[in-house]
């Protein structure tokens, strides 16, 4: 017995079927098959992808074919087929960032992530959908466990084709919640790296401190060993080479644990799932008179399967500490989303001037306002984002933890297709520019939802060695 | 009398003619055909620029004309005429990185700074010349006062263009030495603002530790007004905003300064002049003997004048803490490179891959070196930029002064085309991603060549001050 109850059973893991490529008993093209024999299957219900080109997907499966049978594949990831979120330039596809305004988009190069992947022998199966650039309309992609419920955003597409098993990996990127939301939603694992630790170079740009790169798979080896590609084949960026990047990952058991409730909690008992009605989303006192939300009685049994796996888990309950740190994260949410709308201005301004109504109402209304803020408000706002990093910090190091554990999503997905969900719980690692993953293995009414743990910033390894303790446990 | 016994009688000063256009007395269109004049004079010999569109600029012109004379200019350069390094994305222009790679590439955005100047009203003429990818082959533009030697590189056409009188603005880069050393050369103001204060998006990437958009112009306010408005316009960076940004300098006395000599004080020795000859550039102790050269005696006149005037001037001798921080910084000016080569892995191995011969034999050797770097060498570099950065200001509040001062190139302009001037002497504030300036004012044997001050990160205007009152000085 595990710590999770249920496992997606869509999902690929290309690491799972590696070893078979070197003896022959399979290969990248038959994983690539399997692949496409899904997305035939799911993907006029689903609408993960923008476009894709099986043809030439199927050209360069044959050729790690090969390598594999030479015994000489580029990487680790040689073959592994893979999925491009289409805010993320491509020269094979129009890169169109999920608005018609960039239709006929063609970057003069690859984005470094996708060079790095190119050349390290995966496999790349198409462009994924995206909300409008990642901050503003909502597309046609649904949640393969739901047709009427979104799949989250941004990434949308590509939570979706991981989580209905199109593909084994795809490229994501987090600004505010936009790896572990959707991650979470389709039953897939989400993994966002310290800020800056991936190159971002060819994703479009929306808010230099906040934008993160990252990776949905379909396992935690995949995710680990895709981001090490991108970390270690395409230079530096000014940040800390990936922590033991390219090495296997190890399954530690974390000592301690401290467990976040945060106002993502309250917003779980109050928003989720079709059984419990529509409370105001605002009205967090009546929020936390309710009774616990399917949902919630999830994750707390989640945790208490933790603490009976002997890892100790400790929250703000009797601990000042830790409430002090709670009530500061909830105060700093606003000033997240004031960073994003300030450093968006170059280029959704331009893109308003020249698009007008082209362009959605959410990215007119963000212009507008961060037209208005002053430099010194800005300034404040960095000063609040490292102080948010130095709590974290503070409280980790204090405590002698090992991590933060909490929801990855305020529950399962939402119904419907234009809200793509809380954004409030994987918020606060994106602030900080820490480390974040999520875990599929909940599951609440009959749909998925995902654990997320975070660490601090550079200690994605450790991060990710913790995780691969809690997805492996068995009793 | 005032610190300086020359003054580049070409140069052109927006913020000088600014006032008259309240009143009528002259025009941003009367200031664009002086500049266009000079460039009908001067072009087919100096060659700073790959393409002008005249009449786009007559138009804008116009426009900033009639909202100073309705007494409504859009900012403090309105109707400012600047040019735009070609590795700086334009809609207006293809933007060709100076390689024939890019002939044809449009880039879909304007990059951040070309949008804040043109949102500011300022006038955009025309691209100027870099050398290949700001890092590569030089090309054909050649220096104002000598057709014989180079403007220095890599903002080639910036500086010249300035440097000649045909713009009072144009935009540069410094990845190494790439502001300061051609402004030097070619008579010219040039600012390289602290690393990330000025966004690079939409300018073509290298190195992101040591890339820095900054300002080549006429006089020491239009490259702070110009800086400041590419500070202000589009957003942030992450990077704290531009210190004091649109607001006018104020001329500030230096109690103190450090004078650096560094090894490219000992190359000033060396490679100066036409009159010395030429000695191995690796023969360090050799210069060290020689007699001070041209250029030297220019430098050393320079800060005796600056005592005279009532600034403390100290540096190595008699002071063992400044005698290790020049020997310090010297060991480090290879891994200033090392940082690029790593970093540099994308686009450039993409760009040697796809186009083999195009791309100049320089950055194939750098690509081949930086292919075989591993992440820890990495890792190592950071951490040596980041004790350059500790080492310099605990020097500067350790001696209480208020900024550094060292000549701001080897001398003069060399002789040819193709060497585009020793890198050493604006590398050091480059790597610390601190903010310095050029200010034009020496001469020897007929050339120019500027003196440079530099001071901590986020001390912009302080620079700019104390510069100011280092330029205005009148005894």
């Amino acid at each position: 017995m595990g710590f999770f109850e249920w496992r997606n059973p869509n999902l690929v893991s290309f690491s799972g079927v590696r070893q078979a490529f070197f003896n022959g008993t399979s290969s990248p093209r038959e994983l690539l098959e399997q692949c496409i024999d899904r997305l035939t299957e799911a993907e006029s219900r689903v609408h993960a992808f923008v476009e894709v080109d099986l043809a030439a997907a199927r050209t360069a499966a044959d050729a790690a074919t090969r390598r594999y049978r030479d015994g000489q594949p580029l990487s680790d990831i040689d073959g592994c087929p893979f999925g491009v979120k289409d805010i993320i330039a491509t020269r094979r596809f129009a890169t169109r960032m999920g608005s018609p305004s960039h239709r006929d988009h063609r970057p003069f190069t690859d984005a470094a992530c996708v060079h790095a992947l190119l050349s390290s022998g995966a496999v790349l199966v198409g462009k994924t959908v995206t909300t409008e650039f990642a901050i503003g309309l909502a597309r046609e992609t649904s949640n393969p466990f739901d047709p009427q419920r979104t799949p989250g955003g941004s990434s949308s597409g590509s939570a979706a084709a991981v989580g209905a098993g199109m593909l084994p990996v795809a490229l994501a990127t987090q600004t505010q919640a936009s790896i572990l939301r959707p991650a979470s939603y389709c039953g897939a694992y989400g993994f966002k790296p310290t800020h800056g630790t991936l190159r971002l170079d060819g994703t479009h740009i929306m808010s230099p401190t906040s934008d993160h790169l990252g990776v949905i798979g379909g396992s935690l080896q995949d995710i680990w060993l895709t981001a090490s590609q991108m970390a270690l084949a395409v230079g530096g960026n000014g940040t800390r080479p990936l922590q033991r990047g390219g090495q296997p990952l190890v399954a530690q058991k974390p000592r301690r644990l401290v467990r976040l409730y945060t106002s993502g909690w309250d917003e779980m008992g109050r928003i989720n799932g079709a059984t419990r009605g529509a409370l105001p989303i605002s009205d967090d006192a009546a929020a936390s008179q309710l009774p616990a939300s399917a949902s919630q009685q999830v994750f707390d049994a989640f945790v208490e399967r933790l603490s009976m796996g002997g890892v100790e888990v400790i929250d703000r309950h009797g601990n000042a500490e830790l409430a002090q740190l709670e009530a500061f994260l909830n105060s700093i949410l606003d000033q997240a989303l004031d960073l994003i709308v300030y450093e968006m201005q170059w280029p959704f301004r331009d893109y308003v001037e020249r698009f007008g109504e082209v362009i959605g109402p959410r990215i007119h209304q963000m212009v507008a306002q961060g037209a208005g803020m002053s430099p010194e408000h800005y300034r404040d706002l960095l000063e609040a984002r490292e102080q948010v990093q130095a709590r974290l910090s503070q409280v980790l190091v204090a405590l002698q933890a090992d991590g933060f554990v909490l929801p990855a999503s305020s529950g399962p997905a939402p119904l419907g297709l234009a809200y793509t969900g809380s954004r409030t719980l994987p918020s606060f690692a994106t602030l900080a520019g820490f480390p974040s993953i999520t875990l599929p293995g909940l599951m609440a009414e009959g749909l998925p939802f995902g654990v997320q743990l975070f660490h601090l910033a550079g200690r994605d390894a450790d991060l990710c060695d913790l995780a691969h303790w809690i997805d492996s446990y068995s009793a």
